[in-house]
């Protein structure tokens, strides 16, 4: 479990590397809520989400990269931050898709100079192709969210959005295989409510926690392709037993709404999987207590515009 | 002119109104450039730009709207910043557009519930009619610029840009009629040098400066919709004379790019008007000295994603 002190060290580790995400704070009622909601806008990082921290922290934390450079697998965010950090660190990166992918995701890969290979129908089966690869060339590894230094660099995110919003009593965050709630669950520690959102689609964590360990869970749904994880992550595990207030689940409809309104109100592009979050809020699948102060993570927009705005 | 004190009191009268909108520094070689730049999204601001600052300063200060509510002509912005800011406070609006206004702009200002008329070519054709209208119904007219209580509200871009970020040295700002700049350049009364950006397509400010008064300009190009004014604002006029360092004028080309590379670089869709202001540093036509620290009002998005996304 990471503690506090590795994510600060990942925080010194990657400053030089990531954004400083901007935070706003939006009235209730825009929402059709009777509380306000300040959202951080890590949609605004580097390639289109969150997914560089972790990268960064996982490459620069371990020592010598070989000269076959890093490989990963990825529904598309992750393979979009290992490229772009690959790039900027003047790696070579290989980065295994499932064919569920989005264009709007390969592109971006691709834009980084990245070698891209899509295969396997989920992301486990593209994860099993890399491994497979990483075996021959000697490459680096870089797991989507199962690693202690993957894990620790997402929670930079808290640690962010905590030394903006220290009175923040509940952050909802999205959950796929679980390395961003993980990390950031981890910071928070019980000082904010962490609540994790995933849609029905794709209840990884929910049904985790309901079977007491990490289960195979289903894959589908319109926010697959960034949330699709088959079971969440080992390590990221106990810490949701232990700091994730509540898991709760919303539909494929709700995360479409939600986005709409993102778009709506805000001009801001959001990825299914970056509005899923601000769905449980709208949908009324999770309802703060009277009095509480929510942050709500929007975590990536890595979207075709076109699938957003009618 | 307005002073530091109308801003103030115009910060204060319209702070349940509007967003405080966030900051992200980006680092020079993302953009190509040698120095970092802060950027203020204020096309986050609601109904997608700065207008509503000016707006509500406008109606909030005039003492009793009359029962006709309120009337403005508009490229499109101002209408929609007048139609939101009557929707919030329970007036009536309409709106006259020209008939450049865009299909996006058009259903914007719907969408707050105000009655639009399109009429005339330009703006300067659709503000007469709306005056004619306007004496008819006794509505308050709320010029889109040359009026004290916008130019006061529009600094209010300025007062928060400078308190969020008070190193900045240089602050580039695209210039339509002038009400924006106007506003931002009375507030900060050269302890930031504040650079008009415009249009090649439309130099209002510029040609009024080399004139030494505001004279008829051209309007044409890719950002005519907002930034398409004849001439500037005659109350602006001198407060650009004494406190705006340069006018520097870009091509739609470098306009574009410029909109092309806010949706590459961060994910944020910015209308033309809104990416012109940055364009001036990524094409070369404003080149700040050494040392500078360089902020950029990002003013606008209320554009079709799918003439930004290619």
């Amino acid at each position: 479990m990471p503690d506090r002190t590795e994510i600060l060290a990942a925080a010194r580790r990657i400053a030089g590397h990531v954004r400083q995400t901007p935070l706003i704070r939006i009235a209730g009622p825009e929402f059709g809520l009777s509380h306000p909601v300040t959202l951080k806008l890590e949609l605004l990082q580097h390639a289109g989400s969150f997914k560089p921290r972790g990268a960064f922290n996982r490459i620069l934390s371990a020592g010598a990269v070989p000269e076959a450079g890093v490989i990963a697998a990825s529904g598309g965010n992750h393979g979009a931050a290992v490229a772009y950090a690959a790039h900027r660190l003047g790696l070579k990166a290989e980065i295994f898709v499932p064919e569920l992918a989005t264009e709007a995701k390969l592109a971006r890969i691709r834009s980084f100079g990245a070698t891209v290979t899509q295969t396997g129908a989920t992301y486990a089966e593209a994860l099993a192709a890399s491994e497979a690869r990483a075996a021959e060339t000697g490459a680096l590894q870089v797991h989507a969210y199962d690693h202690p230094a993957v894990l620790a660099g997402q929670g930079t995110t808290a640690l962010e959005f905590e030394a903006s919003a220290p009175d923040l009593t509940h952050v909802l965050v999205a959950t796929g295989g679980g390395g961003l709630i993980g990390g950031m669950a981890a910071w928070y520690a019980g000082r904010a409510k962490v609540i994790s959102v995933e849609p029905q689609a794709c209840p990884a964590l929910h049904d985790a926690l309901q079977a007491g360990r990490p289960v195979p869970a289903p894959v589908s749904g319109v926010a697959a392709d960034s949330l699709g994880a088959r079971q969440v992550g080992a390590l990221m595990f106990p810490v949701a037993q232990a700091h994730v207030a509540a898991a709760v689940l919303v539909s494929d409809d709700a995360i479409r709404d939600a986005q709409r309104r993102l778009w709506d109100t805000l001009r801001l592009i959001a990825e299914p999987g970056g509005a899923t979050a601000l769905a449980a809020l709208i949908s009324g699948a999770f309802v703060p207590p009277p009095g509480a102060r929510v942050g709500v993570l929007v975590c990536g927009g890595n979207a075709d515009p076109a699938s957003v705005v009618a």
